[in-house]
This record gives structure tokens, sequence and C-alpha cells, in this order.
């Protein structure tokens, strides 16, 4: 029994940005009021950790505990918890649901701010602290993205966890916790694509092929996924891609490239594209790639700090819409725990993502093979 | 009898950019096929004339005969012309209707594309030329956005004629044939907007009141009209805008005044907004007053040729939605006759516009009243 009682284990800190993470041991305070301390069994590495480990995220505080891509079984749970018991099976969501504020009432967002307040600061909303030392040194450690998943332990809000089916594989449906059900959701819950739809996919990396699977689960008549880097064709056309473009291929800006490519009518333009990047200029290229009258974008990459979007407002004007979404536009603890069910029943893939596996204690290893381009998703083991 | 007959006639003719029109008489060609003369009675000035007249659009031409917002009735008609005949009440639209082509049958635009690339250049589709001469000097006149009604007779494709209840009053319902119905379309076609929801209306000019007059028809709870001119806050107030916000009054951005206005919930922003005014800056405050998770900025604006408009790329991320609107989203031929029913059935405002009226050879004393910021609408008519 560690219920009640701090816990020593092993957790990835970084102590500040652009500098390896350091593997060592942290003292996991106890959940507190409407807490819950989750062993993470598994945990994978999304671009947004490496962003904020490389200093990029104007809000990236350190010393931190990253990670924000995993699953874990309830270790314990704080006072007036009711959603979650000990030994219930879960997916801590760096995007909350409460349930009851404006947003959460709301059916066109799921930005539920309940939390938003702490998880921002890397502390906890029950006494603004947080729930990490370090061992060795007694230094406080900031929670990250309210799900500091790098670690044998963490502690998160309630509003924060999903609950999910026993039978499913931890160290897969971990990724249900950002990339893979953002790109499903930007398809299904944001932009809605219909049946015989025409769409663009800039960015072929995991939310780019979660975005193709979608669009081809719905029946997506044309889905032409974009990339400079040629190696990561074959496998979007695996997941469904019908045509692949490399922007360095043409001389010509590729908005233009598209628009002639889906000229049948005339006019030429997809119904609708989505950036996956987080490069404005891309995100340019997306909207004007779309069809005038009601071509849709949706923005899912996230760009650097102070970086803008611009177009003419003529887009606009002739019926382009700009858009954007986060984790899908799904409202986390209801809906999680549906999409690990539909997995689980092949709606869609998830384990074609892990194309690495590591030990928690190996996560630099993760970090280079990402920043190299060769990984999609590393998911990482905590057991040593 | 004049129908296949050329007929000389009074026009207000622009002979170039930035110089009076010239109030001379023209020839009006008798209509080839697919083409409709219309005896306009009344006509309206519009800043896209002016805008086109200061020399502002990159693809205005000259000499041309301006104007786009007038009633009149059918002098004859062309070969093949089946949907309206002579003596039919119509307006003609600068958006055209065709009903066959792609966006014609999407139920998602209006931008219906049949006669574009030959009104685009002032000319006619059955032969590539226009229909106005100059009289005394024998000089080929281009059209204007496919209707040129600054002219007591003009030629336009079939396409682009709505024929509309005898009963109407022609003088009012020109405006009808583009910036009121630009602005009640805004709301009711392209944002939809649902009763009790909040929305701010940048610019209070025609379009603006239309945009608050259709707001407060769905039931808006809360209609925020911002200008910089404070006299138009009274008429505003009429049209039904519960709050006036003059920028010039506040140290900090309009779109920080408008979210702390609107902060209930603590996250504040409206519902929806409409940029009336055609400026970038406006347009991207217009964005960022938006409430996280749902808002919706509608640009209405056209704005001057080779800006841009930007914002950060979080803004869309966090459920921002930017689109664009032109001719309200209204398909010209089958909604504009149902706006004129709905006009007399007292569901809006169109009379009220009407600030000044003077004969069509009085012309440039609109422009100046435009100029001045003195006049709504402005209608001239024909009969000398």
């Amino acid at each position: 029994m560690t219920a009640g009682k701090p816990i020593e284990c092993m957790a990835a800190v970084a102590w500040e940005a652009e500098k390896p993470l350091d593997v060592t041991t942290v003292i996991v305070a106890p959940p507190q009021k409407g807490e819950v301390r989750i062993k993470i069994v598994a945990t994978a590495l999304c671009h947004t950790d490496a962003y904020t480990l490389d200093g990029h995220d104007p809000e990236g505080l350190f010393p931190a505990i990253l990670g924000h891509e995993a699953a874990g079984i309830v270790e314990s749970v704080g006072e007036g918890v009711t959603s979650v018991k000990e030994g219930d099976h879960v997916i801590p969501c760096y995007q909350a649901f409460c349930g009851e504020c404006g947003m959460c009432k709301s059916n066109k967002t799921n930005l539920c701010g309940k939390v938003r307040a702490w998880t921002g600061k890397g502390i906890m909303a029950a006494d603004s602290k947080t729930r990490f030392t370090h061992k060795e040194s007694g230094k406080e450690i900031f929670h990250f993205m309210g799900t500091s998943t790098f670690a044998e332990y963490t502690v998160v809000h309630e509003v924060s966890v999903a609950k999910i089916s026993k039978e499913a594989k931890l160290d897969k449906v971990c990724l249900l916790g950002c990339g893979v059900t953002t790109g499903l959701g930007a398809v299904l819950q944001t932009a809605r694509v219909e049946k015989g739809s025409t769409a663009a996919v800039f960015g072929l990396g995991t939310i780019g092929l979660a975005v193709v699977d979608a669009l081809r689960d719905v029946g997506a008549k044309r889905i032409i996924g974009v990339d400079t880097d040629p190696n990561k064709f074959e496998r979007a056309k695996e997941w469904g891609a019908t045509d692949l473009v490399n922007p360095k291929d043409h001389d010509k800006p590729i908005q233009e490239v598209i628009v002639e490519m889906t000229n049948d009518d005339g006019i030429g333009g997809v119904d609708y594209s989505f950036e996956c990047i987080g490069n404005v200029e891309v995100m340019r290229a997306a909207l004007e790639c779309c069809h005038k009258g009601w071509g849709q974008s949706v923005v899912i990459g996230v760009a650097a700090s102070g970086k803008e979007i611009s177009t003419r407002p003529f887009q606009l004007v002739t019926g382009r819409v700009w858009r954007g979404t986060a984790f899908g536009g799904y409202k986390s603890r209801i809906d999680v725990p549906k999409l690990v069910d539909r997995y689980m029943a092949g709606e869609f893939r998830v384990d074609e993502y892990v194309t690495h596996t590591l030990k928690l204690k190996e996560i630099n290893q993760a970090f280079d093979l990402l920043h190299a381009g060769k990984s999609l998703r590393c998911v990482m083991y905590t057991d040593k």
C-alpha cells in the first residue's frame, strides 16, 4: 500500500531548455483533493515535448517533468475523487473535461478551462503547489501540460483522467493521449468531412497519418499527402493517401500545384485541408489550396511563438473557411474511452504508429530519433 | 417598341479613375443571346463604385458605366431568354446564378462562376463585346460587375437578373441588389447566428446596420456596434445595437475592450463578429474579439488590393473560425425575390437606409455625400 504516502521513483527531469533530460529519482507526493496518482505504464514522445525542451515554448517552465502522451493505472486517488479508483486503467489528458463549465456544456468546443490557470503554471489547483520533488537536491519540479508522464508515477487533476477499458494495451492506446486523437478528431469532429470529399494533408508524421486514416475511413475520394520528405510517402500511401506531392519537386507554390491537380471543375482546390506541421507559411498554402466557395482549412500544428499567419482577405470573402483544432475537438474524458473502444474494434490504426520502443531511462535516445525524423512514435516503458 | 433596336439614353460614364463621372449620351445595343435589356428606374451608390472610381480596384477598367445596386423594368430580352420578359420588374445582381454549375448546385456557396470570366473584363459572354457606345465619340464603354446601373438602360446576362414582385417599390428594393442583402445574409446565411448569441459589428454604415437589423431579428442578446464616428451611434441603437463602442475612446486594442465587456464567464469574447469596413487591421480585431472555443468572425468588407490579414494561429487552434461572405451567401436569382417579399412583409428595414435622393444626372453629388460620410444610401432616379 503506497496510498497516502510519498512515492520515490524514477523520472526524466528537464532541468533547463536545450539540455538532455536527467533520469533521476523524484518524490511524488500523494494526490490531494480532486487529484489522481497514476502509475505510468507506457509513454510516448510527441513533438510538443521536444518543442518545449528546445526552448520554443514561451510558457515553458523549468525544471519540469515533460510528457503528455501516456497510459497507466491509478495508484491512489485524493479526497472527493469519484470518477476513477485504484486499479483503473487510464489515459492522462492534457485537455481537461470538467463537465460543468461553459466550455464543457457547449457542444461547439472541447476547451475546458477548469484547471488551465494552474496547469499553465506547472502546479496543482488544490494548493497551487507541485507534487514533484527531486530527491537528491530537494528542489521542487514543475508539472507539464497537467500530465508529466515521463515518470514512473505522476499526479494529475481528476478532470484530466480518462478511464478506459482494461482490455486495451496500454503501450498502444497511450498514443490516444495526443497525436492520433488529434488527427482523427480534426477530420471527424472539427471539419466533419463528408464522403466523396477531396482533401490535402500537409505533413505526414503521426498527426498527418491519423488525418489520412480518418479521411480514408469517411470515404474521401481524393487524399493528397504533402511532405518535403519523400521517405514518408510509402507509409502515407499504405494509410490511404491517393496522391503524394513533394513541394520541392515544383517551381510554383504548392497551393497552385494542388489547385491544378484538382481542377476537374475549372475552379480547382480541395474541399478540406489540414496543416499538421506548425509552419505558418504552410498554413497559408493549406488555406489557399482550398476550393472557392466552401473549402475549409484546419490548422492542427503548433507554430513557434510570435509567428503569424496571413493571407488576402479575398480568400475568405470568396468562401474559404480558416479554423483550427486542439485535441481534435474531442471532449477528453468522454471521448477518449470511446476512441479506445473503437480502436479495439479495428476502426482505425494505432499500433502502426509505434516505430520504436525504449525504456523510459533511455528517453534521450527517443529525442534523437525524433529530431532525426526517423520515428513516428517511440513508446517508452517504465518498468526497468 | 424599342426591342431589337439600339437605344440612345443618358448614362454616367467613368472615363478614368479619380475623375468625376460624365453624364452623357450612350447607345445601348439590343440584348444578344441570353441577355436582358433593363430600363433602370432607381440606382443607389455603394462604396464599391467609389472604390473603383478612386482607382483602388486592380481589375477596374475604364471607360466604364459603374453602378450595381439598382432596380428596373425589363425593356426587351435576347434569344433564348425564358426567365424574364418585357415588363417584368427586376433587380440586376452582380452575383449571377445559373443553376447549372457546380457552385450553383452546391448548398455551401452562392458564387456562381458562369459569366465571371466576362463580367470581370467588362464584356458580355455572347460575343465578348460591350453593349455600350459613347454617342459623341463612338468609343466603346465597358460594363461593370455585370450590372452597369448608372444609366437609363443597361444590358445584363439573364443569369444576373432576379425577377421580383411588381408590388415592390423599385426605389427602395434597389438596395437589395447589394448592401442590405449582404448584411442580412452575413448573419442569416453565412454565420447562421442563433438566438441568444452575442455579436460585435465593426462599421455602422449600410452593411453594418443591416447586420445589426438581422442580429436583432434572430434574437441576439447582445449587439455591440463599433465605429470611430459616434454620429452613427444613434441610428445603430435604433436599429437594435445594445452597446456602442468608439475605439478612439480606449487606449487598449478594441478586441481587448470587447473581450472585457463580454467577460461574464471569465473567458470573454463574442460568439460572432462582422467586419463591415474593408480594413485588414479591423478584420484582425474582429477575429480576436471572438470567444475562445467557438467564436466566428465574418469578413464582409472589401480590403484595398494587396492588403493582407494576419493573426497568431493560436487564435484558430483555440477554436475561433475566420470566414467571409459575398452577397451575404444568397443565391441571387432564387433568394433576392424572396428577400423582396420578406421586406414587403415588414421583416426587415430597407426604406430607412435611403438618406438622400437625387436624379441620376446629379450623381457626382452622391459621390461627394458618400466621401463626406453623410449618407447611408443615396438613391438616384433615372427620370429626368
